[in-house]
């Protein structure tokens, strides 16, 4: 895992983690741990630097996949299994979540229950260790392993001459679990209690596995490789939180005010890191400064937190220039839905009543709150508010509340909250207030506004009278409508647009009935425009490039003049072309344009 | 500020707000502080609860502007101002950052420093408080006051009563200043400490001071009501990270893991909380649990935490579903330049070296990471990696680096990183690689590519040497050129579309020299497609809602053909016309569209 990207030279992260790794190699303070001989075998030169994204890619640089045994970064997985076994409340119970100040074999207990400070130094590990569910210790070590497995995303195994050492020199672990006995925190046989512990930190773990269990943490309890569900998102933030405060024992305060990021050492030489919703870190490096955390470790932890300015604390503002996208949308922004005059002028009439807010980036609180700020000074007259979500990135919880609130508000007040988003993040609206694109949306509000001034949007407009003969006389008005052809399209039918070569040469395009809209592109679903009853089209509204398919998205029945049926009208009727001439196209189009010659 | 805001019924923030101050009214537990008769005279029914934005809008629920002593809530405010005068290496030699895992009054010290454990207790703050920088215990209390107005935005005022009865009852804490004295933690007198320390805790604030005090911290030190830089970004960052371990004593561990964000109380029943880049909170309640803090204020903040999921801890992972405009654009993706045919024939000979990577939200860890990663799967043929910035929110300083090291690593490969960003970041790419919009950063791609296969894309196309007339002989291509005008446009100078209903017929336009672009929108710059030498255009390309403007962008040489002149060579040289109806024009459009009659 990680190793062809490591060999690439084409890759600007594994570069960064090999500088780090390069600024540190020469940083030879400490000693490996030396309380049993396994440990203090290990070459001290060993140095890997890992990182997993929360999509699963894994970086590393240096030696990630030498195994190790997991010693006390163990404890967040297990913390986060009894979690899952007992729930928060239980857990609490029989364990604190305070740091200590004290260093991780401290015997202080708290002095009315017993219970030992947080589940990050060793006497709150073995509580939280003899708390995984399983009948007796060997299904409990079991269900351990496969946990600590399932956070890895590959099976793990005990190292178990580690293990033999570490329960043969105990001694401290083996007071505290006494004491803990005695003091009525720690219940069941000690011994039996004290080597579940013992195995649990002999497991054999690489620099790679452990970034990979720390983006699982990061990633809300999702193991980013396998893409299983190890823990709940809340089991997780939980950890996070008792990792930010006593992770790095009494030097937690230290790491928070400098590094900024959970973490956890231990004694093996290795340090994790979560930062939530980023990505996981495993760094292993033997030599210990006298707290026991590993020296190079540290300094990798800090170099990576000040070079990337990823300390949770930063404050990250957004941007305050006044880009016009990001604002309030101070003008009328008219759908492209082409429709007749009557419909034109009285939305011209009417521009105080719809208004549209674009949104850009993600959606925290910061970016609600202005939303709603925005909806706050809105003009009475409005009624439709049209929020457009489609350069959205992510959206926090807190941000749909927020919205979904500010919809509500809204109604009482008798405005609508419309979403323009392509995700349909239906939550924060009513389905039917809900379209994939801006245009859609806007569409829908003409309609409403149309619908409240009595005009429908979708009545049939026959051609004999629609608004482009002006006042031409019955003869004149009989003349045009003869001169066009018909053209039925059932729903979901698609054309060819006119300004394709083969198009019959039409120059005027009138939709008596249905709805036509003109896509962009055959393959997904993005409409320029669109054309309701009494809308009349010219070739020059099907620009070349943006006009790849016309599709009839109801039952559509169409008049087309060809420019052969023009030139006979001419001849025979020609001051039916000179009414055609004068019609009032959209956009200040007239059919002059259509019929150059 | 904000009372306005209150008394509106339509503000869905201050709802919430209302909702979360409702539901706590009957939490009647506790008691207000009584160790001076200032303290125990108060109201216990008062609450209040405020909000302060970013950008400074605030939000006020209940009794937010009833005047209390600041207290203990100041620390977080002396420990900036301290930090501010002489860093945070100094600081830290005179006061630790370790939670203690004790009360607000502990008196335990570090064993060999005699260092106080945190300035968030009360030793701790003793000695910040007398760090801050001023000639004598007048200057200091005066900095102090004016630094704690600057934080509030408003100049603030000591209860001189209440300064009075500190001062006359602090015997716990006058042990602690001569005990820190005896260790040498605190120097100068001990008494005028105690007095400038005294001060500090008897200035008056309301709920909606300690709101606008901490979203200064929030927004990395930033008054966001007077826009006063207050401290450094840095020193923000630092306190809210104590703040984050040691805020709330010895229960600072459960608060990270139930409320999950940095916060301060004080014994007159305050609580400030400062989530960074995105709010600072103010909560007021007289009645205090056996600890010290406001009973109402912690339910309140553990109600607002929860209801809108704001934990630090909490895992915000982007969406995975694979959208279209977030992803690597699979198929070539194209300029609107108009290019004459050998042109577009080179481009489309080599649709593998130009790719487009299209960002969409916040850019992060995360989203900086996937692009890397997008970018190392590039085929070994791409030359040019386009980077549409145009739609990205807030860009985060790690997704910057990571964005620049990618651009220099590209170079190496011979791949240039071209960017589409509006903001100009130019951090991230050298000006000449960074363009307001996709279109003309694609445009420099083409041209790039085209200067590589020996094409000049600004070389003049006479138009005797166009590619529209095919294989015509000299004669009819004489009698073409004859048929059209000349139209010289300087550079900037603007004309109507042909669209427009007085563009006097013209049915071709063909670019000789320099070029043209056509802008959606007369006010903004958008273009929506522009022309080189060599560019034939027919009316469908100008579409009506599209094409506000012409403009020329350099010197441009522009021959046009009226319907008119169309007519005229009909009659005249009628093979003429029919190599004008056989005109490859672009997107499978040909003259005859414009010549319909």
């Amino acid at each position: 895992m990680g190793n062809e990207q490591q060999d690439r030279p084409g890759d600007p992260l594994t570069a960064l983690l090999d500088q780090v790794r390069l600024r540190l190699r020469d940083l030879d303070d400490g000693e490996p741990a030396s309380y049993i001989p396994e440990l203090g075998r290990v070459d001290p030169d060993l140095f890997g630097l890992s990182l997993c994204a929360l999509d699963g890619q894994v970086y590393a640089s240096g030696d990630t996949t030498t195994p190790f045994t997991v010693q006390s970064v163990s404890k967040p997985f297990v913390f986060a299994l009894a979690l899952a076994d007992h729930g928060l409340e239980n857990v609490l119970a029989r364990v604190g979540a305070e740091p200590s100040g004290e260093a991780f074999n401290s015997i202080r207990l708290e002095p009315v229950t017993g219970r030992p400070p947080n589940p990050m130094v060793n006497a709150g590990a073995i509580v939280t260790s003899s708390l995984v569910a399983g009948d007796g210790p060997d299904e409990r070590s079991a269900r351990i392993l496969e946990g600590l497995s399932a956070f890895a995303g590959r099976p793990l195994k005990v190292d178990e001459a580690v293990f033999a050492s570490e329960r043969a020199t105990g001694d401290r672990n083996r007071a505290l679990a006494y004491l803990m006995h005695n003091a009525g925190s720690l219940t069941g046989d000690v011994e039996e209690q004290l080597a579940v512990y013992f195995r649990q930190c002999s497991v054999l773990v690489t620099c790679e596995d452990l970034a990979v269990m720390h983006a699982t943490l990061a990633g809300g309890g999702v193991n980013p490789v396998t893409g299983d569900r190890v823990v709940a998102p809340r089991h997780a933030q939980h950890v996070l939180a008792v990792m930010a405060t006593c992770g790095m024992y009494d030097a937690s305060g230290q790491w928070m005010l400098q590094v900024g990021m959970p973490a956890k050492s231990g004694v093996s030489g290795a340090i994790g890191v979560a930062l939530p919703g980023q990505f996981g870190i495993g760094v292993f490096s033997p030599p210990l400064e006298e707290k026991g955390n590993s020296v190079r470790g540290i300094a990798a932890c800090h170099l990576i937190s000040d070079q990337f300015g990823l300390h949770l604390m930063r404050a990250t503002v957004p941007q305050r220039r006044p880009l016009p996208p990001r604002s309030l949308h101070p003008a009328p922004l008219r759908s492209l839905r082409h429709r007749p005059r009557s419909q034109r002028e009285a939305l011209d009439a009417r521009p105080d009543r719809i208004r549209v807010h674009v949104l850009q980036g993600d959606l925290d609180f910061a970016t609600a709150e202005q939303t709603l700020r925005a909806a706050r000074e809105l003009p009475g007259a409005v009624s439709w508010f049209v929020l457009d979500l489609t350069r959205v990135g992510r959206v926090e919880t807190v941000a749909a509340d927020l919205l979904r609130a500010l919809g509500e508000d809204l109604r009482t007040r008798g405005t609508r909250m419309v979403l323009a988003d392509p995700d349909e993040r239906q939550a924060m609206a009513r389905p039917a207030d809900e379209f994939p694109d801006l245009g859609r949306a806007l569409e829908s509000c003409e309609d409403g506004l149309l619908a409240e001034l009595g005009l429908d949007p979708d009545a049939p407009v026959p051609l004999a009278d629609c608004d482009l003969f002006g006042r031409a006389d019955a003869r004149v008005r009989a003349a045009l409508a003869d001169a066009f052809d018909t053209l039925r399209l059932p729903e979901g039918e698609t054309v060819e647009p006119p300004g394709a070569r083969l198009s019959g040469r039409i120059v005027l395009w009138y939709v008596e009935s249905g709805r036509l809209a003109v896509c962009a592109d055959s393959v997904s679903t993005v409409r320029t425009w669109s054309a309701g009853p009494g809308a009349a089209l010219t070739p020059a509204d099907f620009p070349a490039r943006m006009s790849r398919q016309v599709l009839a998205e109801r039952d559509t029945v169409c008049r087309t003049l060809t420019a052969e049926g023009l030139m006979r009208l001419r001849a025979s009727v020609p001051e039916a072309v000179a009414v055609l001439e004068r019609a009032p196209l959209e956009g200040a189009e007239t059919v002059d344009r259509a019929d150059t010659a």
